[in-house]
């Protein structure tokens, strides 16, 4: 169970909180706004527990479709839990794996009882149900574990949506009936797709299946434009429970992480920042930028001149390039470091903000240098 | 110049010895024996300066024929020097590209002058003579500059490998023409193939080129058998100066390692511990093994019991196993650090067996566990 909620402070809509986790051996104390580095397979790529710590990483995601495949979530019990296997022992959240089995499995067939699906690695049969979806999450013992839920694609019609719905519901309630280990906490999940009203039922339906430690918005930033994601978040975030963590799933660019924020999300996670930093994308305070770009080849300069992480505060560009051009193992490693930096200290930033009630000030700040590039001469 | 060069204690033919390299800011001590990182475009392949410190790397080594083509030795030196570059504060010797420009380059025609080669990356010409590599070599600030050689193919006869010593005692001497900074020390090649007459000759012939701050036997582990080469370091190590370095290039196993020590070298490198840690081989006290086996998937204890290292301290076979199969980047970096950790604990072991004088027993007591593989059940 989420302990001692309290809400530090609040400028409009956003919220600076602070919550407890119970954890499987010592509480973990957590600040809001906060942004989750995704760890699919136990383990963030190219990152070590000691350098999440380091650059302030509060929480981690796992996946439960991934881990139930490979390594199984059997085995990681055996072997002690998700903690233990992956000697993190901070707090982690496990997604539910109703995202992945409709994204990436093939050849799966949906009823109200769960999804029949192959695994994208062998092609094996699997069956999975709301059900098998909280005993994994339990066996590996993650200390935020979400709902089963079905996430439309899109676009869909109200139908699709209306009908992805219902399940979700009667979803949520199968889960619930699963009683999972004292120290885990529990996630609700809101479908809706693009239609407000459905998104309000939605919230109505999932908070009749509770208790929920918190809520979450699911099944946005999945192909709809950052404007239409933006506005159902707006619309949405107030309307949740204030008086427990808000969790917008999946979500995103730096400018998305701000709207989500000043709509009154608390909790967001997105392979943007880990996932970009292998393919040289760089997020900075003067915009994004591409390290394999000829002009960073003799520039003396860190990625960013106002982050003071480990990668900024060692290298320069122009070796971070090289190593990237090279195809050397430090350059996807080093740029990751430097993003989750960034997306962590961004989420600080805007914390200290609230806290202060100047966050309007705040973001326009933050607009004033992001794409001004004039650091890039 | 290598300064302050004494052997601590030998025991047979095999010592301990210390030196100093001058530096380009302070001098850096040195204690061998000692095994040396590759990092041949500037970086060690998933590790970062401040882990290869931790691990107790005393010298790194950076490769003339790779930086020549990327990023340009003439954009490091803009950029401050290979130290600056990369951030490594510690030693640093280049290769002098003779065996790149041999073995990865196409095209490659051979003169007295130099050789005419196409590059690997984009097919560019080229023409690489022992002055081009020296000038290279000085700019990128090396603390140990290797002379430019004609390392012949294996097998050879014996009209080839008189024609390459030829070749490598012309190039010597006009390498030692080009003066290179005061911190830089250089060292001379001894090529020769596996005539032990011709290794003699080839080692008078390199001494008449000198002055030399060290001695590298070059040319072996190109195909031989360990056995050859172990007979040729065995047959040539003690012939070669005494008071000063001795260096066997490019070798090699772990008992290769332990062999070269006890004919009498001082100084190793090898990618066998970086690259084989990228494929999941693992260097333990008790052998080799692959980590990709399906009997770790549940093992829940370090690679090797015997070793200190972060990787051994932090995580389990069955989660390393994991990330391997995954291709989670954290898995070769992991490896690396533990298979580094190993070579140069290795070396540690023998020169601390060398200084009491137990180097035999020493050596028994690796074998005694070297392949028992007592651990894997």
């Amino acid at each position: 169970m989420v302990k001692n909620f309290s809400i530090e402070a609040q400028d409009g809509e956003a919220r600076a909180c602070h919550f407890e986790l119970p954890g499987m051996h010592a509480p973990h104390s957590v600040e809001t706004p906060l942004f989750m580095p995704v760890g699919t397979r136990a383990a963030v790529k190219g990152l070590l527990g000691t350098e999440l710590a380091e650059i302030g990483s509060q929480i981690v995601l796992g996946n439960t479709y991934h881990l139930y495949l490979r390594p199984g979530h059997e085995r990681i019990a055996r072997l002690g839990g998700l903690h233990k296997f992956s000697a993190y022992p901070g707090p982690m959240l496990t997604d539910s794996g109703g995202f992945q089995v409709f994204s990436l499995a093939a050849l799966r067939s949906i009823d109200d009882h769960g999804v029949c699906f192959r695994s994208h690695l062998d092609g094996s049969r699997h069956f999975m149900t709301p059900e098998l979806s909280m005993e994994i999450q339990k066996s590996l013992g993650a200390d935020i574990v979400m709902a089963f839920d079905e996430c439309p694609p899109y676009p869909a019609t109200r139908d699709q949506v209306a009908q992805a719905m219902k399940r979700t519901k009667s979803w949520a309630r199968r889960g619930q009936a699963v009683a999972l280990s004292a120290h885990q906490c529990r996630f609700g999940i809101i479908q809706g797709g693009l239609y407000e009203d459905l998104r309000q039922e939605a919230l109505g339906q999932i908070m009749e299946e509770g208790p929920w430690d918190g809520m979450a918005l699911g099944g946005l930033s999945i192909g709809e434009s950052p404007e239409l994601m933006q506005q159902m978040t707006h619309f949405m975030a107030p309307q949740m429970p204030s008086l427990k963590p808000r969790y917008l799933m999946g979500v995103g660019r730096p400018e998305d992480l701000i709207a989500g924020v000043v709509a009154g999300i608390d909790m967001f996670d997105c392979v943007m920042p880990t996932r970009n930093a292998r393919n040289g994308q760089v997020f900075t305070h003067f915009g994004k930028m591409n390290i394999k770009n000829a002009r960073f080849a003799d520039q003396d300069e860190p990625l960013d001149s106002k982050c003071h992480c480990f990668t900024c505060a060692t290298y320069s560009r122009a070796y971070l390039r090289h190593l990237f051009i090279c195809g050397e193992p430090n350059a996807g490693r080093l740029l990751t470091f430097h993003n989750l930096s960034f997306y962590i200290s961004l989420m600080k930033t805007l914390r200290a903000a609230i806290l202060r009630g100047e966050l309007t000030e705040c973001v326009k700040s933050f607009y004033r240098n992001w794409n001004s590039d004039v650091r890039v001469s």
